[in-house]
């Protein structure tokens, strides 16, 4: 990121994005738990959605709105996923938006949604509906860090950032973001938002394409703890206020473009792995050497989801002997007697010989890297994970109250 | 298990069994680390090994032997599982059969060999060699429990059956089983081995069909952690000294020993949960109502390894929202709103209708029964597992000495 220039003021750093943050009672108060983002301007938006068959109510809702290419606004509460709810759920994520419709002046059609928290549990639509008329009337260009607030869940800190970008063809524009990661609150899912804002102009499939690209390498290439949330959303949003010439095709500015925005949803990605549930380690893994990306892909997922593995790492053992079994199980077609297994530097496997390290503090920081060499051919890939940590057990088993 | 008969003996109690286990020095003394089984008279023999890509040298061993059909002796050593070890690990285990061969004037070809414990560590064949030779001599027909205790790793208890069967041609027989379970000792893997034998004149074709069926619905039903190991290994070896009728086609008498077997395969397989790392409830997952047999599988092992799921039980939460979503990512065709789960009796959830459960006392005990109807098919499956406690943890962040 070292070309890039950080700012302050997350989502509501580009112009003409004002947000709010508020309590609206279904967390419990002091703590804010409903988020409006509000573009001055109509806006291209793109959005990535679960691929959980079970999808929640908001997820359904702006899946569904997001293939109209524009959006003004989208309102999101955390304390409730209302996923698991069925008609009732649908009809209060359309009330939902109808009602920031109405406070804004705007078509429902052009307010999207989401939502995080416990699941199975209707919401409190009272105390939304007044909570979202408080958002709308709190709206601020200076509001991204209580939107970054408002919809956390167990997460231990807000995850905000915000760029400076300049494209080949000259205009200045600006890249807002926030998101939370994988907590509970009580009981219930990892749900994985981000929401991402810019002041470009660039036409709607583009945006589209744009965000899958930066996504599949950043939030798709990050676990906590393997399981797949029914509300997990990442939307991006571009008002076009900064005055560039719309980018309308993948040249140079979109080639720009998206090397910023990757850098944006990476940076957000790491973030929400560092913040993960009791994780005391952040772990890169790092695979190459693969036949094709995608098995290089499934080969890092494996071992990022290892119970083995990160159990291993929370002991601060160099278990090599767990990741290169991980890798076996991977389903790829591999040689096992060409892999090769470097942690933090140390290479300790090798074309079938393992090495002992002797290095007792090899794993002693908090920062750990596994590079899986399977020497086979040029697929790589990047994941990034925490270890397994009593504290883990300890958020998650926590009474369903 | 009603109707069967169980008896006492393990692997010993099938006419012509002889078995031992001792202690070499592989882990700490005067702890039984070395396990021989002997049959005295030529045996059918099948086995079903690990399908992970990454297999120890005492796997391929056994797997290219099993294919001759036949077989005399197993040796199995605990403690060390002799993977990732490349070349020498490949000739430590040859030469521990040719040493077993040796002794009991065997051919070569006609004795197996299995591992677990450490990966990556080259085994102490000096130790071995001379227990191979105490392990011989102290070969008897009262040796099964001896063997048992001898397999074991972090395994709090042995896992022993034997019962007596009647074909329904009029022969009485006899099927002994031990295994152990998803244990590790100090780092490492969690290695599932079971050996099953029995006095029944069967052809190896047909040996090899039964095993797999029955460890298909039994073995590959239960999860631990989701880990699949570089050792896992299920033996069977039929030596026909009962006497009957040699079964040579899927008639009456192969039906019969076929249930006969899966009822020793699903006994041990519950033990192994039972004595799961750390476990503390007894998990079954049902699934009903799949399009097929195959997507009722894929789903229960979702619900069964997922850490959301898992964590909840630990803490007697009957988290339903979170089965939901494991069925949700499980990769089949579901229709969410058809989806009905019942814990221990109780409906929480059905067709798009969360229902609260006031029964706080509901997930109290250690045993709990997770129901999953899918609601679109006749396809079931069942599948055991544990939950995931604070034990699991401390067990398996232990510090790679």
């Amino acid at each position: 990121m070292s070309e890039l220039e950080l700012i302050t003021g997350g989502i509501t750093a580009p112009r003409g994005f004002l947000a709010s943050g508020v309590s609206c009672g279904i967390k419990q108060e002091p703590r804010r738990d409903l988020a409006l983002i509000y573009s001055k301007k109509a806006a291209s938006v793109a959005g990535v959605f679960t691929t959980n068959r079970v999808q929640a109510a908001p997820v359904i809702l702006s899946r569904e709105r997001v293939k109209g290419g524009t959006c003004r606004a989208i309102i999101v509460n955390s304390g409730n996923a209302n996923a698991c709810t069925g008609k009732r759920g649908l009809e209060d994520a359309r009330a939902m938006t109808a009602r920031v419709a109405e406070g804004l002046r705007l078509n429902k059609s052009d307010v999207l949604i989401a939502s995080t928290g416990v699941i199975g549990t209707y919401l409190p639509m009272d105390c939304i509906q007044r909570g979202i008329d408080k958002a709308i009337s709190n709206l601020s260009d200076r509001g991204g860090s209580r939107a970054a607030e408002a919809i956390l869940t167990t997460d231990t800190c807000t995850k905000e950032i915000a760029i400076k970008g300049k494209l080949p063809s000259g205009s200045d524009y600006t890249i807002g973001g926030m998101a939370k990661g994988s907590g509970m609150i009580h009981p219930n899912m990892a749900t994985m938002l981000a929401f991402i804002t810019t002041d470009l102009a660039i036409l709607p499939p583009l945006l589209n394409k744009a965000l899958k690209q930066a996504v599949e390498k950043s939030f798709n290439r990050i676990s906590v703890d393997g399981d797949q949330s029914t509300n997990d959303s990442v939307f991006l949003i571009a008002n076009g206020l900064s005055g560039n010439k719309p980018i309308v095709n993948c040249g140079k500015d979109y080639e720009s473009f998206l090397k910023d925005l990757k850098e944006v949803c990476n940076y957000l990605a790491r973030k929400i792995v560092l913040d993960g549930e009791g994780a005391t380690k952040f772990v890169t893994v790092k695979v190459e050497g693969a036949y094709s990306e995608q098995d290089a892909v499934k080969v890092g997922r494996e071992v990022a989801n290892s119970n083995l593995v990160k159990t291993a790492l929370f002991g601060s053992d160099p278990n090599w002997g767990r990741i290169v079994a991980a890798v076996g199980y991977s389903g790829i077609d591999i040689a096992p007697d060409l892999i090769e297994v470097t942690i933090n530097g140390r290479t300790l496997y090798s074309r079938g010989q393992p090495w002992i390290s002797d290095d007792i503090n090899l794993l002693s920081g908090r920062e750990v890297v596994i590079e899986i060499n399977l020497n086979q051919g040029e697929g790589s890939a990047t994941f990034w994970t925490t270890d397994l940590s009593h504290d883990y057990i300890k958020i998650n088993a926590d009474y369903h109250t």
